[in-house]
């Protein structure tokens, strides 16, 4: 009766992991005697467990990855299903305190990842990370308690106190926990707007990401840092719900293309690549001008369907290398090119 | 047939008033030709009356109370249903200009708040406004108006010409507009990110907010000031909708545990305390690092369900404190250590 | 069988241009081998064409108009009906190369408006733009993807390389997309945050809108530039759906009167002018403190049913000019009155 049980569970990053999987161990909530019977509510699902490896990233930055020397910037993107519990065996290969703090799932004060509640890994240390998840109930008078699922993120939360330094070096990723039936991507991209970069990166190396015309394709959207941000997708747009999909006529939900991605917030949707537009390369980027300018901008790369480049998109590929360098060096000349 | 007359109708606090109630005087809304039909659409509900002190408070700050002598940062946090109409009479105990400026409920001219509409109380004046409030109704094609259920807020308009000084020293406070139905809170809690403040304090001396597990606790959540921050609660999160609740399988709206809160922007929602997390503190906090940082940080400590202290907490709390004298110690020796 | 055949299908400015309008040709999307059949998928709807003109306007600002000489900051509202296209002529009048990029329609890489994309006007040349829309199509597992209906803008994407001085001199405009059935106002108004100016005007120069008491008012809200904005109006409030209306008992959207709109970003809503509250001057403003302050302030007059000008009005009218020409004096002689 798994209604989920034949797809993957997994993005195919974190498939690398091979971690072993199970049926869910029955947990014990603190406080049995809590009203409402929470404990007796939390619903079952799979157990899954990975290894994470917190290394240096060349450049003085920070990763999680999921083998040792495999680290990236963002870290693996994490899935799961409302109910699974996901256990994290985290190893830390550096010479900080730090840990993973997660946004969407449950968790007890031991798994929290901050310092507050002692929770994190000192240098050289391995330690678990335990993270559950639920589906919605009833709350009375016709409301629903939320479940889990979403499209978060997770974090250090203990190098600088609050994780800022962790966070700044690059110490962060996306967390998807989907609803049974919901739709499964082709690719899934996870776009993280952190303090003037993307992913660290500034352009042109800021990533370009690559799918087939009307291929399904998921971005995950995750804020951090310190400044406001707006992220802008060209040509496709998407509902402003937990699916980035419209429930039907009575949904009267807003369908955006531009929506604030502040520190600490995250957002998913799905979108068919080029639908409705075709293929071509298209921008992504922060809509705060002087950031777009100072080069929070990435290109999305809708290929024919056949796989093969569309016209054009060679040398707009081209151009945008061309124009960045010349932003660069006309920077380090003391020009601010951003702002003129 | 009034569904809600049984249940509380104000918050601990403001049931300090001793206010007055009667049922609502029919009232008359100006321009009658108007079309629609607006004055008889007025919905029928309540007349709350109390009386209001704005007064100066320790620090140099100001604040609303519903005695003399008892001004709160934030102010009692105010409670009608739809329908209701709160007759406010504001005292003003200070040397300033100052009035009541509310989000979310209906006001004539007179008592909007702002000078623009010469709406204020000079110094030592007592001035009445008031606020009336309304269900939903059809506007055809299948819409309907909006009524004025919300988590809403009121403020000074008047200090500094639009309330800037007013707000920036402590006069605030949150506004709930029930619907029929909506469940009720064993708790509640007021959160207003002002500035680079809680509540107008900064971390260790923020509120610590306390809850026995499972207990069913509401949150209103307010941004004043200049800064964009966003709130985000560890271990909890709730619904992007009105009441933080979903309305069932159909309602596919986004469930959050980070969300924006900037200037003039209100929203609440209900949790229950440590559900699937067990008992705790946790941190309640701005998401811009450096605001974390520089003491935009808060407890919520989650109790045994029998009021005891959960294995940890003290300790944890302890940290809190130590921690952030360490912090204080620092900056006053010109080490910025939120940035480090 | 159109069921908006009669109605109006542009708003009044929009009509000035007399543009050619006739059934839609049939578009073939690039890609036509791409799954789902995204090309049969296209809907039918009617073809617009209009002429743009972009041209400098006083204070050396930029604007676009419907007709030579007539360019206003911002834009021409534009508005059409889902599954239609519009087909814009932008002639260049300027010695800038420059272009149109809209937020929320279709559009093929030709018509990005990006220099990414080879897509803009030289100084003096005439390009032609395509603009396509929706209706919402299943997705899958009762999942719909959204149609194109929505309140979008438009805006240069080309001097400053990504707009961004285009936009700071008035290059911006509003775009609606409805729906079938959508309620259609009385009166509309584009109100747009750019930088520290409210549509390139601060107080006591910004806009003031004028209603009938009752008249349904229709704002389309826009953000542009590099500073975070919130967007309140006094007394009226509206649903955070696509429409600002609720969709009955079910639709539990959170209802509000204060919204972030920051770069990029764009909502609407309607409201009844004066509803529940009266005729009178209400303002609408940033409220971020010291934005409002520093005159991101402007004036919604609600007159009476009749046209006549409500009892205070006109005095309120005259404190608002008084005040800001005030503030202005101070400024120029160094005290900042706002952060007073």
């Amino acid at each position: 009766m798994d209604e989920h049980a034949q797809r993957p569970r997994w993005s195919r990053r974190s498939m690398l992991t091979g971690a072993a999987a199970g049926l869910v161990t029955p947990l014990v909530v603190n406080g049995s005697a809590a009203p409402f019977n929470i404990a007796a509510a939390q619903p079952r699902g799979k157990l899954r467990q990975i290894t994470l490896y917190a290394e240096p990233v060349d450049g003085g930055l920070l990763g999680y990855g999921l083998a040792p020397g495999k680290a990236t910037i963002p870290g693996p993107l994490l899935e799961i299903y409302e109910g699974d519990t996901l256990e994290i065996e985290l190893v830390n290969s550096t010479d900080q305190r730090l840990s993973i703090h997660p946004h969407g799932v449950d968790y007890d004060v031991d798994s929290d990842g901050s310092p507050l509640n002692d929770s994190f890994n000192e240098p050289g240390e391995t330690r678990t990370y335990i993270w559950r998840s639920r589906t919605q109930r009833r709350a009375g008078g016709g409301f629903y308690l939320p479940g889990s699922a979403g499209y978060w993120h997770y974090h250090d939360h203990a190098i600088g106190d609050h994780g800022t330094a962790g966070i700044a070096r690059g110490l962060y990723g996306g967390l998807i926990v989907r609803k049974a039936g919901d739709l499964l991507p082709d690719k899934q991209f996870t776009i993280v707007f952190n303090e003037m970069s993307i992913n660290n990166k500034v352009a042109p190396d800021t990533p370009m990401f690559e799918a087939n015309h009307g291929q399904r394709v998921e971005f995950v959207c995750v804020g951090h840092g310190n400044q406001p941000h707006t992220f802008h997708l060209h040509a496709h747009r998407w509902a402003d719900t937990r699916t980035g999909l419209l429930g039907g006529d009575d949904d009267h939900s807003p369908v955006i293309d531009n929506k604030d991605l502040n520190p600490g917030c995250s957002f998913g949707f799905q979108v068919l690549a080029g639908e409705g537009v075709g293929p071509g390369v298209w921008m992504y980027h922060c809509h705060v001008q002087f950031h777009a300018d100072d080069g929070m901008v990435g290109l999305f790369l809708v290929r024919n369907s056949d796989g093969s480049m569309p016209a054009g998109a060679q040398e707009a590929i081209d151009r945008f290398h061309a124009h960045q360098h010349e932003v660069a060096e006309n920077k380090s000349s003391g020009t601010h090119t951003g702002h003129r």
